[in-house]
């Protein structure tokens, strides 16, 4: 039983999932563009949903942005695995993926993404405790002038230092395709510099 | 401010989290309904997409069902932590919860999932080898009278040794709802019995 949905050669499927996570990063919705991210903290695993921002399929590597004052970037620089999952209930596909990050905050990496990035999205960088201090009422913690308007660009600047890429090296990854029919499943791992695939039970 | 989303009196917000936890285990196009649960791998931290089956709001507890033969079984029983994220896109809400999970596979209350679970959903506890093993080519890893249609009530029985409840015992609740004007986010952490609020930076 051929699946029109994905290619059946694992090299074909391979570039399939590549390019779904490369067209992901600039479709809004796309449900690709908004992975879970899951590290691990001291207290046990911890996820939320990110934003994808960059995709190198050459390095095997996704990237999202982040508060250098969020509870992940220190739970990265403790522990830097992390497990991303992409799913689309709609089309009934899952992809997880399993690597190691680092941290990008003055490198040409983080200086090219600031630059890309938009002011409404610099916004929340410029928040005045940062991602999930204290507040009186609900709130958006940022500056009163801020509250209600997008920052002009000189506006955003100080949020540069609060700027950070996660970029995730990818060692596994895991493809599911939910189907009535019965669903298929295909893992890769990277070993010795190529992708190992194998089919396996759903 | 007042956004029209949700309420902002604490207590009245946590009802309503309550309530679209229990609108979302029977309602399959809700978002909420296929939530990211993480846990945690020797590896590091793993995660994917489950279907969220039971909510329990006087018991705080949040239920999912699983093969015992699935990796996460194996992960849950060494480290027992465990992180939700529930993400309605399209509302701009995301739910996170942190909490301790116990596993059930001949108790009541995984004798009652069990029948309250339907063939189509049964059919998964069959596969052979059970998720993850390997398959020589793209298949379900089901036995072959059962590859392309439902078991019989009388066929899904063998799936019973194979089924587990998930249950989640919540320790902590992140409600953040996305707004172009400002984020909002509370955060409740149970704490000698009570529900603890604070509004906490986006």
């Amino acid at each position: 039983m051929t699946d029109p949905r994905f290619p059946e050669s694992p090299g074909a499927l391979l570039d399939h999932i590549w390019n779904r996570l490369e067209a992901a990063v600039g479709q809004g919705s796309d449900p690709f563009h908004t992975p879970c991210l899951a590290t691990e903290a001291d207290s046990g695993p911890d996820a939320r949903t990110v934003v994808l921002r960059r995709v190198e399929p050459a390095r095997r590597e996704i990237c999202c942005h982040t508060d250098a004052r969020s509870a992940k970037v220190g739970e990265l620089r403790g522990r830097p695995g992390a497990s991303w999952v992409f799913y689309d209930a709609q089309a009934g596909v899952q992809l997880r993926g399993r690597g190691t990050v680092t941290l990008h905050s003055s490198d040409s990496l983080a200086q090219e993404q600031w630059e890309a990035t938009g002011p409404s999205s610099r916004r929340c960088y410029l928040s005045e405790g940062g991602p999930g201090a204290g507040l009186p009422a609900p709130g958006s913690g940022l500056p009163a002038a801020l509250e209600e308007r997008v920052p002009t660009a000189g506006e955003s600047i100080p949020g540069r230092g609060n700027f950070v890429v996660i970029a995730c090296r990818l060692e596994a990854l895991d493809w599911l395709a939910l189907d009535s029919r019965g669903h298929r499943r295909a893992r890769f791992l990277w070993r010795d510099g190529a992708w190992d695939h194998a089919w396996i039970t759903p």
